[in-house]
Formats: structure tokens, sequence, C-alpha cells
């Protein structure tokens, strides 16, 4: 087997150079699953509570406890948002999931998103300086039904120990009813990231990807390929930022929306979908061939590929096509193959492909600049912020068809989106505290860079070990058996 | 001001030397919750969410998160107890609040109980090597009442994502339903530490006190002054030890409980209480003074002292009187008080006085000692086993009157109760895997030096920065100040 770095920084590497090049995509997902399941197996998850206080000596725990904490508890019960400065909720976000609809796997039970949500929570931490909890209840009522109520009732009653409660992989359409409660009920921010996520980084996307093709987003028709909480999120937010719905089409798995779909506008769990019924598709087009014609731009959110999406709708499309396939863990179409049918810029959700319209270019920066100014809100404003932040960021150190977002690894992005949301919290009326931008920025860049100068320094010691070759070396080698059946 | 260390280990110098000693004690509690509430404001609480695992480059993400983490959540939903190994939830506990009842303080609003839960979760890490987060949570239904089902139903939801929850600081009588009805409905251990943790080292330190004034548990008399949730259960533990019932006598702010206690016996929620009437005091005593008279021991777990227990109570005890005055943060009486009125032996829940009945001689190995062996219960045996591996601990170390306990600063502890725990654990029948006494102890005692090892070297290298001077002096400035009012 051939030598590889721990960094994994080139994955082709590892695989036979007879693969194609849908065998090497194969391969690096197939890869990449074996490899986290030894990865998490050996580390058993991938985060720990740590104290942020010291321990100068032992009678500090009578200041960090009993008798000293008592002036803790009675100052937050005579002011409860003291707790904000004297406990650590407000650097803190719960991320909730009722494991319904975990990526692209359906319904894993109760436990099975821990993995995902852990996996926030590091990211949150590594990429956006906030603390965050992995939470995967169990919504099921007694009558063995996932229940939107249990989910709020949770969340309501955990509100006080957090800043903000991140939703995440609950399935529709209960998502829909848990985030508008929520919001409604809660006086910190409740942020659904399958949905406003998405629709934040999606966006952020498409504007620069519509500068690279000189075309005005007010003029495009877009058509929206899977109806789940992504895709009508993304619609929603991109006709707040200036998309007109009438140029634009909806598919679910029964078809197009538009408003003779009585099954929608007959179940009143959706009604947001429907909502989007009475807006798009004026002329009742009900066909995905039909619609893809002359498409700018499709934006794909349905189920795992890679051939959900054809070749030939793509290519049947209007000039410079732009194409969002988004399915996790395999988009609806590799993007070699999209290319292939003509398609100019070509996203998924995939950080191993160019262009990875990636939650986690979001979801850090936003939650860091709600919690710094304490607001108990995230509006639509907010997010749409957070993506104009996010494209700014990316066209000024230059964009290309390869190269339409910034990528996680650009650390400045997140400082910038986390004041720029600060500051439209501060606008739309929701902080609870005032911040100038430059403070936002000092304050978020300062807990951004000690969070990975920790984690940096607890590998390089040695508190964190090493990844062993041997986990990766199976993981190689169960693929290539795996690729070669 | 004079100088003094950062350690904080000698509070009496801090003072002017003309205190008395109640002005001393008095001092002491004055400053310490001064000094934490600047500390809090200082660190905006102090605990906070690390990575255990690396990021040797990026890609790793792709590892972490989708797509690779998609085959955990596929491996947890094939088998649900797989989550222990892939996910930080076999050593993560929850520490569950309504608030209700914080320490002494009464109830302080749910917020208010983040300081003693987030403290809770600091010594969890530091002494047993444990993850935990604080749950804070609103218990009120509609009708503005603290329900305990709305805590059950939330402990119930949460259960998948921690390996056991940890109850505190719920009043009674709804503590008891909580308690017994999460431990039935639960798959995880759940330990009311006010009940179970306070009983099992009161247990620990009337254990050695015995053996000091050489007398015998099932002959000595007992009184109980106080019986909220604490008490009952220490009385329970204790007869469960060998304790003799029909010697005790146990007092709430109405009286003695006996069976004429008609208001206990018809408030079906107060169920533990009437067992007790029902099983001591079978003369139906009523008055304090008589109860005292000749009792061998006193544990009193009331209202904060520093006078509810009176000194000539104390002078009319039998022959070297053991004394347990646990309220916090305050004991009912000073023990130079006690020791005025001839106690041999005061035990406080303090940790500035000698023989402290610390909780946090509990709870980390105990719990420690369940998620090692993944338990799906702790039992009354692997309390009254941590209780037994406490006690003897201090005693092979060698006791006295003033050092009836271990202490928390002796760290070889932990491992040993943790390993004993684990053990009974097997033997009750309630663990998930099997593991031997020194495996246990082994992977105990490496997870917590790894623990402090980690803190230390966060303050070394100023990750935790040091507790400025500032803080101190004011606190010690403010306590003056307030003393010569």
């Amino acid at each position: 087997m051939k030598n590889f770095d721990l960094k994994l920084s080139n994955l082709d590497e590892l695989f036979p150079s007879n693969f194609t090049q849908e065998q090497m995509a194969k391969a690096k997902t197939v890869f990449l699953k074996r490899l986290a399941l030894n990865a998490h197996k050996f580390y058993n998850g991938k985060m720990q509570t740590v104290p942020k206080a010291p321990v100068p000596g032992f009678n500090w725990f009578n200041v960090w406890y009993t008798p000293g904490v008592s002036a803790v508890s009675t100052s937050i019960r005579a002011q409860n948002d003291a707790s904000y400065e004297l406990s650590n909720r407000g650097n803190l976000v719960a991320v909730l999931s009722d494991s319904t609809r975990v990526l692209g796997d359906g319904d894993c039970t109760p436990p099975g998103g821990l993995g995902v949500m852990e996996g926030k929570a590091f990211l949150m931490k590594y990429l956006g300086g906030v603390d965050a909890i992995a939470l995967c209840v169990d919504s099921k009522d007694e009558s063995g039904q996932n229940s939107p109520e249990k989910i709020i009732e949770f969340g309501k009653m955990a509100q006080h120990s957090f800043g903000a409660i991140n939703l995440e992989d609950i399935a529709q359409p209960n998502c829909y009813k848990v985030l508008d409660d929520l919001t409604e009920m809660c006086d910190i921010p409740v942020w659904h990231d399958d949905a406003q996520g998405t629709a934040c980084v999606t966006l952020a996307g498409l504007i620069n990807a519509l500068k690279l093709v000189d075309k005005k987003i007010d003029d495009v028709k877009i058509v929206y390929y899977g109806a789940g909480a992504s895709n009508t999120s993304i619609a929603r937010i991109c006709n707040a930022a200036g998309a007109d719905p009438q140029k634009s089409i909806m598919f679910d798995s029964k078809g197009a929306l538009s408003i003779n779909r009585e099954d929608i506008k007959n179940d009143p769990r959706f009604y947001r979908k429907w909502e989007l019924c009475q807006t798009t598709n004026p002329d009742c087009i009900e066909n995905i061939e039909e619609a893809m014609q002359n498409a700018d731009v499709l934006i794909a959110l349905s189920r795992p590929g890679p051939d959900e999406v054809k070749k030939k709708w793509i290519a049947s499309m209007a000039e410079k096509p732009i194409v969002f396939v988004c399915s996790n863990p395999i988009p609806e179409i590799y993007p070699y193959a999209a290319k292939e049918a003509g398609a100019y810029i070509v996203a998924t959700g995939r950080g191993d492909f160019p262009n990875q319209v990636n939650n986690s270019l979001g979801f850090p920066g936003i939650l860091k600049g709600a919690l710094l100014v304490r607001a108990r809100k995230i509006t639509d404003n907010m997010a749409i912020a957070a993506a104009e932040s996010l494209a700014k960021f990316a066209e000024d150190r230059g964009i290309n068809p390869e190269n339409i977002t910034a990528t996680m690894d650009e650390a400045g992005v997140f400082p910038h989106e986390a004041a720029d949301v600060a500051m439209q919290a501060q606008k739309d009326g929701v902080a609870r505290i005032k911040m100038s931008w430059q403070e936002a920025y000092d304050k978020a860049d300062a807990d951004i860079k000690h969070a990975r100068k920790l984690i940096h320094a607890l590998t390089d010691q040695e508190f964190i070990s090493k990844p062993p070759q041997e986990i990766i070396e199976e993981a190689v080698k169960f693929t290539i058996d795996e690729l070669s059946k």
C-alpha cells in the first residue's frame, strides 16, 4: 500500500489508478464511511466537557461550588439575564434533534443522530468558537408517532440553559411546526439548520454563481427539485433576497407544486409548501423535463444520488447552467457527469468536490453573531445578512466556476459573518445588548482563534492522540474489497 | 492589605486578627460568595465543550461529519447500544434540575441553578474524569405549578444522549416521584445526588465516626433533624447498612415523624416519609429536646444555620456525641459552638471546616463506576458499596475525630470507588458489559489523571487565565465592609 499522510489531503492517491471516475467517487464515499466508523470507535465519540476556569487550589471549589456559588444562584434569580454573564449559557448551543431524518439516512432512532449532532458541536467549536451539546431526543408520543409537540415542549423547558437552540434532522412536516412554535415561545434564537442554514449558504453560492454567469437574481428561472424543509426554505429566502417566484417551479416526490395540488392544500401540516404552491409555477407545468428547459438554475435537494438528476435535464437548460445538487451523502448527479451534460457551475453538499454548499460556513458564524449580542431571535434578515457576508468574503478574495464560495478552512470568513449578523440583530431589534461591528468582530475572532489554538495544542501535546495509521489502512483495504465485489 | 496566594489556602489570614470565631466564620461565607460572583463574571461561567478527536486536516471533517458520519448513524440505528462506543454518551452525564431547591437558597427560577449544575459538571470532570452538562429546566405546568411529570418526561426523552442522569436540587416531594419514575422508565442510571449521594457520603462518615467512638451501627440512637430528600434517604440507606430504625427519630418542620402523623399519611406524595413514620420512633416522642437526650448521633439536614441546632441539645447527648450538621451554605450550628457544647466529632457540608461530608466524594466515583460498565441502574447496594469504599480508603490512611473521611484532594479515592461500584453493578445484574476490578480501576485512574493533567496544562499555558488578584482583593474589602456594618 502507498504511503499517505494523516491529513487525508489526497484521497485519489489511496486507490488504484485504473479506477474510473465513477469508481473513484464511490470509493471515496465507502472509504470515508468506513474510516468514520473506525475513528469514532477509536475515540469513543468526539466531544468532551472541560473547565474554562482554573483550580489554583482545592479551596477554589468553595468558590466554584458551595458555599460561594450561592451568590450566583441568587443573583440569577434576581435578574434572569445575569445567567448570560455568570454561566456558560451565553456561549452555549443545544443541537436538538429527534433523529428522524439524519442526513440522507432517514429515521435513525433517537441515539442514531448522536454522531451527526456531536459533529455539529465539533464544527461549532472549531469554526465559530461556540460551545455546543448534542441532544438527540425521543419524540414519540403514546401512540408511537413522532410528535412535534414533544420536541417543542422539550425545547421550551431547556431554553434557560442555553444561548440558542440549533434544530437539526427533524423530518418534515414536524420540523416546520417545531421551528415556528419554538421561535414564538422561546426567548432565545431557534435556528433550523437544515432549513435556514442550508438556505443561507445556498443563497451565498447562488449570489456568486450569478455574478460569474452575468445574470441577475430577479431574471433567472429556478427549478427546485425536492420540496423538503431545506428546499422550501431556500425558495423562501431566495425570494426574500430578490428572486421572482413566478419564474420558479418546485417539485416534490409527487410532481410539481402548483395551485392544482389539492393534497398539499388539504394537509395543514404542509402550510409552508402550500404557500409555494400559490406563488410559484403560474403555468402549472407538471413535468420535470418541461420545467428544466431553459432553466438557468437547478437547486436539487431531493434524495441521495447518483442517478436522481438526469444528464438530459441539464443538457436542456439555458446557457451556462448553474446546478446545485446537494443531497447527502451522495449528490443527485456526480459533478463530472453534470459537467459532461453541460453544467457550467456545479455545487454539491460534499467536501471532497469543488463548490461545497456547506452549512458549516453558515451556522458557526450566524450562531456566534447571535450569541454575541444575546439575541432573542434569528430573523430572516439576519440569515440574508450572513449569506451576503459569505458571498462578499469569497468575491473579495476571487471566485471562479470551480470556486464560488468560501470554504471552511478560510478561517477569516467566520468573524466577518458573526459581526455582520450581530449588526443585523441590533437593526432588527432582537439583541439584548449593544455592540459595535468592530467589537463583535474582535470578540468572535479571538474566540475562534482561541478554540483552534486550544485544539491544536491538545493534539500536539497528545491530550488528543493521533489517529492510528491502522484505522486508515483498514478503511482503504475495506474500500478496495468492496469496489471489487 | 496582606499578601496572599491565589490558592486561597488560608482564608483566616485575609481578615483582621481581632475577629471573633463567629465573625471569622461569617466572613468566610461572605468572602466566598463575593469572590464566586466576581469569578463567575470574569470567566462567564466555568465549563466549555472541546473536541476529544483531532483535525489533522480539513478533510477529517468528511470523517467526523458528512459524508463519513453516515456510517455511525446507521450502525447505531442497527444496534442502539453501539452509541456507547461511537459517541460520547458512554462518558456523559446530564445534570438535570428544575432549580426549585438550589442548595439552601430555595427556588431560584430555572436558570438560577446553572452555577451549581455547572459546578457539578466541573467536579465530575476534575474528580471523576466524567463529562457532564448542566440542564436547568422549567418544570412549571399550565397552572404554574412545578410538575414532576414534566421533569420525568424531559429525562425520558433525553436519556438516549447520555450515559446517566444526575438529578439535583429538585424540591420535595417532586424529587421522590421524579427519581422513582425515571429510574423505572430509563435504561440508564438515574442518580439523585441530594438524596442518594448525600446518603452515601454521610454513611461513609458515620462508619468511620462510629469506629472512633467504638460504637456499633446497630446499637446507636440516631436523631435525624430535617426530613427532606437528603435526610430521608440517609435514614433509608443507614438502615439498609445495619442501623436500627426503632432506635431512631426523625423531625420535619412540624415535629417528630411517627405513626401519629396523619398529615403525612394522608398526602400520597410523601410516601417515602410515611415509610419512616411507620418504622421509626416507636415511643412516639414528639419533642426534639427529649429526643436528643442520650442520642449517640445527630444527623441534621434542615435549613441554613447557624442557630438551628441548639447547644443544649448537644450537651444532653450520650458520651462522645457524633454531630452531622450539613445544611448549606451555613451549618445548623458552627463547629466551634458544637464542640463547646461537648460534641466529640462534628461534620458539616462545608469545605472550610474539618470533616466535610462532601457529595463530591461520592458522585464522581459512583457515576464513573456506573458508566464504565454501562450500567442500566444504580442500586442501593452500589451506593452502600461506594460508602464502604470511601470509609475504608480513609481508614487505611488513618482517621481521627477531625478527619473521619477522605477529602476531595485525595485523588486516589475516586478510582477505588469507581472500581468497587463497577463490581457491585455486575453483581447486581445491572451492567451492560463485564470488566474486572483492575480493568475498572485502571480505566478510571487513567481518565481522572488525564482530566487533571489537561486542566493543569490549560492553566499553565494560559488557555485558562489566572484569576486576577483584583477580584480577590475586592471580595476581601467587600467582606470587611459588610462585617463592620
